[in-house]
């Protein structure tokens, strides 16, 4: 009966992996898809996240069910009830993944990024995907110093964010208002995207160790001062 | 024994109550630091949500005491199971309360919305806040048929979104850059926040038909044309 036991909440383990794999690589996706105006492989990923809802679904489905049989107390039943909330955290992910294939699809024939911007948005959707992909490995490793080190990550995409923000802001901006506006809301959908990353594995610190993670970590962070700064740091709380 | 459990059960709802009726409120007082640019108010929202965020971890943590000590089953097990969702949902909520909050703080003594747009952003608030008192009804009430009802105040949501899109595409937006990039934020914003009044009001469904809400509405979606419907499209996809 354990053996069972410990199957399933193995399976539902190796579930939380698989989401984060197909939502790592759809945001990488979805990156090219925009970057290079490719309508095909837009709808590819928008299709493609069905497959992460129904993941979702199973998941959440085998948690009950292994809540309602077994009873779990102490350890497990902490893991079972973070499972739930790491799967929500990756089914949203794969929301954002699909908005940005959706914007994609909605500029096609033209592209929804201006070439001057070309690089921080390729830099942000690289730096997404990474983040998850380190998420999957926190899943499987358990490896707190690993976990640690997204918080530092998503300092970056902070940084990334910020210079989007400094090229909207700039009076030399040339691309209107309808660019200005997606620009907008593609840099708050890989922010999001970093956010839930951060926030998975910072629930598997709080299962290895018991404690959040914002009390393991002692670094301070910089002031962020001005315009753009504060737009990021008002969205920064969010991770928290 | 038994009694005891069912307090348990009715406090967990009670926290999901006050939750709503917080985040409810912040919802309406950020807009109006917002639109009259009060700092002293959007302060005070910016650290009223500190509460909502207590509330939560209180939530969580009797919702898992509950279950470590009764190990509820069945329909039981599914209302503590869903209770967790539900305050995720409002702590999120208490979240985009506080963005609208930190945005006016950060434009201060300016105004972030312009006055041709203060009609509408006001709709938008007053509307969300509405929304998330309708949840806190329908939590109280268990009333399907209102829960229901919350997805089409939501369209209204997203037709007010529209039409904020429609003013920014506006050829004759005099605004600038900055502007439009807060009124694009503020927008998601309101429309975020909708969207987890419904699903907290969606789960409520869950809980009392077995069947999640999508399947309990016939009613066809109008198809959504053009830029800015494809966007509130995509956003909207969110709230399924």
């Amino acid at each position: 009966m354990r053996d069972a036991y410990h199957e399933e909440l193995d399976s539902i383990g190796d579930g939380l992996v698989e989401m984060a794999r197909l939502v790592g690589s759809a945001i990488g996706r979805a990156t090219t898809a925009m970057l290079d105006s490719d309508l095909k492989l837009a709808e590819n990923v928008i299709e493609a996240d069905q497959k992460v809802d129904e993941l979702q679904h199973d998941l959440e489905a085998k948690a009950i069910a292994l809540l309602a049989r077994q009873q779990p107390v102490a350890t497990d039943l902490r893991i079972v009830v973070t499972s739930l909330r790491m799967s929500a955290d990756l089914e949203r992910s794969g929301d954002l993944a699909q908005h940005v294939a959706k914007l994609a699809r909605l500029r096609y024939p033209d592209r929804a990024v201006p070439s001057d911007l070309h690089a921080t948005i390729l830099e942000m959707g690289q730096l997404a995907q990474r983040l998850m992909a380190k998420a999957a490995e926190v899943i499987i490793t358990k490896d707190v110093d690993l976990a640690l080190q997204l918080e530092q990550d998503d300092d970056e995409m902070d940084l990334l964010h910020r210079t989007l923000f400094q090229h909207l802001m700039d009076d030399r901006w040339k691309h209107g208002i309808e660019t200005a506006v997606d620009v907008t809301l593609l840099g708050r959908y890989y922010e999001r995207f970093a956010d839930h990353a951060v926030s998975v594995a910072k629930r598997v610190v709080y299962l290895v160790t018991g404690e959040h993670a914002d009390e393991l970590q002692t670094d301070a962070q910089p002031e962020i001062q001005g315009v753009s700064g504060a737009l990021s740091g008002a969205s920064g709380a969010e991770s928290a």
